[in-house]
């Protein structure tokens, strides 16, 4: 027979899968739940939290937001798996004491009957509460006992004073009621805050002179070092420049068209370096405080030792010959794709274990993060059990999933264990987008355990008003994507400006750096009508803004405030968890023409009054300027280099 | 190992405490899930459904509705426990067909190879296939097996003609999964679609003089005739006229306070009559098609025979008095809440099964519909077991849950087993408010559980335009709720424009019919402004309207039009669950000011195109328009008795 008188429903955080929810370590994850019971009595709510296989709990309180929600949140010190349970019980201490003081006020003939209730209450509750305030609970309960009701306005402040806080915390064994263990992984705090740059060795000569570069990266701010597949390129329908099927004898080949004589997914490209190389560029990486990210790929050039070791991980037509991979428009004709689920079980337990290995792999070569390639061609169980597997053993280590594809299938992605996606940011251009797409990231239910990363840029992408676009286009482009998503990143080439699309209909980059060197100088910069431009000053401000403050961390406080043209101007802001540390960010989303207006501001969002003073200091130009109410004029034009302010802010005693 | 490569998630129909979902016997209830597996093959999905405890299951089609969503729905045929269970599978063929008609359009050359692979497809799914189809199958893969490049337009003609059908219904046993069983409770068709009257019998002389209001009220299209508590009533503590606490000797007392010397919830009040003249009435009813709704209404007088003889169903204060019942702001001087949650176990079981036998008892004298009072002061846990119990053995027991409450409460009774629920109707009276509502109820999660009952009025609420209202007022709240809701309701003296409020802040009626009786000149009818007013026809051409019109039976068809006066007239339509039979209704909420204005129609909705004109049938008047377009111009002038349309509508052939 069902016993529970408290229902504890639509518990969040949560996933559309059943995997557990995401945190970091040092993040506030917030918990709420819907609590009811029958009748009109007060209801109290805690929660408590461990990591799991820890013993103890620790304990917070969770508080009424209104409509029978109630919500606390918890803050993780350690990676791993944690479990959350909320508890909640009749508060009839606190359901007492307002039925008694509306009997007081309306000097009821029966409120000495009830003071007696309160102190029968009192005396049970006793033992539950803390050994020291005890003593104070029972001394009410006699006072109680003893008082007249011509003694009642001296009764109720002392009431109101100790007694209600006292009680707070004290949980009535009668209904105390557990919700189902609400399970929580928590990743590093990299899994929810970091900077990326996407570079290919090759195009700096290989591991080494890549090595050369880190210095300008690090001083630009950026903590991941994204390469794509540095494995032996297969020759097998080798693609040649600008993805023709006829290459020539010098084109490298795409390295996502993984493995050759040399090797498969372990192997490093000779035209590299050794393994030495690789690890002097990693330690040297390290060393300037960023970490290494890899891409796992997990498919195979013709060429790969697995296409003549394992025929059972390919699927074969009836003449012998296997399918090119597709993921459409785009088309692999150099690579294979592997067959995830073999017909045979034993097949498909060796592929997903070689598959781990390879993880295992460049995990003893101190890799920590890993960039997966295409992940929703392959079986969200496969995904579900690597991750968890490597996890298990590696809880910091860290996936990307570059998944762009439908959002149902993103999310799944997430759900099943990805640390963090590719968005939709890339072709988010519009002001209303960008709110949109903000609100339900930020809002959403994905917010339990989607966690955006931001490109403005991919070697694949050159989108939205970075084609042919100014210099104007990358800036804007880079705030929005460093300011409103806690993660972002580019890709090598940005801070050139490079803008020159394949033709007007294909998204990917004239001459793209997949299947040739692109030589680039760094000394020099770029160049856009004919002058000089570099980014690189710009994108270290950028970072540096957001290592500085606490709210560009966070994404759940985004708020979108408006102005005087909501086409124009996207406005948003940020707190720390605790809603300390307000950051206002005001994109001028035209790469051309200027944004002349008034801002509509969200003060309390702000923690600002109407009418106190107070000063905002541009993080990118250093400007100050004291403001005062809701509606300030600003005015952003590309023409003079300023698509875009990125504020702290500062109240004024006056 | 986790080992499906097919997800499906986000079920529904579903409730937020698990319980099963509600349907009705003849009414499509829909099922969707969103079904995902990596890459870019097609899926395919069917639900299978049947009563539980049925060995067989009925299979139907789900599908695709956009963004990884699937659609389907099963129609049941009998009352009680049914199971529904989606299953999705890849369908290898429709994405090889795909894949293959796009290499036949860019005359790809390895076209042949994928024929034989189509071939290969055919023959092993023909096992799956009903038997009279395999050779179909069988011969079109020797087909495949034998042509040639050249001969592909003769292919592709052949295979869209037929194998498409033909395979569509075709489970590839490979990967099919199934889903976790979705349950769903079926009521008898009045749970969904029915018109309740109220009355108080004694008001009419007990139930002999009751039974002789029957014939109108039948006149008037209701089905159920719902009366409040018929037990003997307190003298302890009584309620006088208009509520106050100092009763004459003549005071009937409230039918709320159950009990006395003459028995408790299983006695009858003497003053109502015998056993006999109640199975007379009951009999009556029925013979007129319409069913008796009993009060259940779980609370005592102090004269109750449970209160001497179960002093432990009660909760005592120190000084051995009892709190009597409030459910604020309103207070129950004369009634004693029922403890539900004794402290022995032993007393909570003899409680609720004491409570179950009174539904027993009333079962056997033939009652199936209970309108259970203020069921939100009792727990959620005793519903859950009680209704349970009763459907168990009773599976045509209806519980109608009067829990004028916070939404989430509401909405928990509505999904641990109560069949249909009062609202927030009665105080919804903006044009807004009603939009937004009806939105909710027909499109919100509480779709899958929750049937609202709509009343204009209730013995407790004389609310909005109804007080000191004009029969306009009376006119449009009952169009409203006969149209906008498959269930409604109103309370006797609602045809007679019966508007005057307790005081200007007391939402109760003056001289309420709760502490005395009310004789009512049925022959004559109510008066209004000197004049005689009786909307007995009206309601009677509403409630033929709901019986000759399907769309009229369903809510999840419901959608909102505009006007050129979005606050002055609600516009919705309703079809059929199959899209036929559509039904357009304009309210004007205004009862003292004309709407004038054109409509601005959705014609999708009504299965209209833009150029066919269309005939509208207002169901009130007969009148008859013919329009063409989506803005027809309309008048609706309370002060000539017009303030609402429902019509049918009816394509004309040019």
């Amino acid at each position: 027979m069902p016993l529970a008188r408290i229902e504890i429903q639509d518990i969040r955080p949560r996933t559309p899968t059943g995997h557990p929810a995401k945190g970091s370590v040092g993040e506030r994850i917030p918990i709420s739940a819907d609590i009811l019971r029958d009748g009109h009595d007060h209801l109290a709510a805690r929660l408590r939290w461990r990591a799991k296989g820890q013993r103890g709990w620790q304990v917070r309180p969770m508080a009424p937001a209104g409509n029978d929600r109630y919500q606390g949140w918890f803050e993780p010190t350690s990676v791993g798996p944690h479990e959350v349970v909320i508890e909640a019980w009749t508060d009839r201490f606190g359901t007492w004491r307002e039925h008694t003081e509306k009997r007081a006020a309306a000097a009821s003939p029966d409120l000495e009957v009830e003071l007696l209730v309160g102190a029968e209450l009192l005396e049970q509750l006793a033992p539950q509460a803390p050994k020291a305030d005890r003593p104070r609970l029972l001394d009410t309960a006699a006072t109680l006992r003893s008082t007249t009701c011509t003694e009642r306005v001296k009764l109720d402040a002392g009431l109101d004073e100790h007694l209600g806080r006292l009680l707070e915390a004290v949980a009535d064994p009668t209904d105390l009621t557990p919700s189902k263990p609400v399970a929580v992984w928590v990743d590093r705090e990299r899994a929810r805050f970091s900077a990326w740059y996407e570079l290919f060795p090759r195009s700096e000569g290989g591991f080494a002179g890549a090595a050369k570069r880190l210095g300008s990266i690090a001083d630009m701010g950026f903590d991941v070092v994204y390469l794509p597949p540095i494995h032996p390129i297969g020759v097998t329908h080798r693609k040649g420049r600008d993805n023709t099927l006829t290459p020539s004898a010098t084109d490298p080949g795409s390295p996502w068209a993984i493995g050759g004589p040399a090797g498969g997914h372990d192997a490093i490209a000779p035209e590299l370096g050794t393994i030495e190389d690789f690890r002097a560029f990693r330690e040297e990486a390290e060393s300037l405080g960023m970490e290494v990210a890899l891409d796992y790929a997990l498919q195979c050039s013709p060429d790969h030792p697995w296409v003549g070791e394992h025929p059972e991980w390919f699927r074969r037509r009836p003449d012998g010959s296997i399918r090119y991979a597709e993921n459409p428009p785009k088309k692999y004709q150099d690579i294979h794709p592997i067959e995830f689920w073999p017909e045979q079980d034993s097949d498909r337990v060796a592929l997903w274990n070689a598959c781990r290995d390879v993880l295992e792999h460049w995990i003893a070569e101190g890799i920590r993060i890993f960039r997966v390639d295409n992940p929703h061609t392959k079986p969200f169980a496969f995904w579900e059990w690597v991750i968890a597997d490597v996890v298990s053993r590696h809880p910091d280590v860290l996936f990307l999933a570059e998944a762009f594809t439908r959002p149902r299938v993103m999310h799944s992605l997430a759900a099943v264990g990805f640390s963090q996606s590719y968005t939709y940011f890339t072709w988010r251009t519009a002001a209303w987008e960008l709110r949109e797409y903000g609100e339900e990231l930020a809002q959403g239910p994905g917010a339990d355990y989607f966690r955006p990363n931001f490109w403005p840029n991919t070697p694949d992408i050159l989108s939205g008003p970075l084609r042919d676009g100014p210099p104007s286009a990358f800036r804007l482009r880079a705030v929005l994507a460093a300011t409103m998503s806690p993660n972002w990143g580019v890709y090598s080439g940005y801070e050139h400006v490079e803008n020159q699309p394949a033709s007007p209909t294909n998204e990917e980059y004239l001459h793209s750096e997949k299947y040739e060197i692109r030589k680039r100088d760094w000394a020099q910069g770029g160049e856009w009508q004919g002058a000089t431009v570099d980014l690189t000053q710009f994108i270290g401000l950028l970072n540096r803004a957001r290592r500085n403050h606490p709210a560009l961390a966070e994404l759940r406080t985004l708020r979108f405030h408006s102005s005087t043209n909501d086409e124009q101007a996207v406005v948003y802001s940020k707190t720390a968890a605790d809603g300390t540390d307000p950051v206002l960010v005001v994109v001028n989303v035209d790469p051309v023409n200027a944004f002349k207006g008034l801002l509509r501001l969200d003060l309390a969002e702000l923690g600002l009054s109407g009418s106190t003073p107070y000063e905002v200091h541009d993080e990118l130009t250093g400007e100050r300027f004291t403001w005062t109410g809701a509606e300030p004029y600003i005015e952003l034009d590309p023409a003079v280099g300023r698509e875009a302010h990125v504020f702290t802010l500062r109240t004024l005693t006056t």
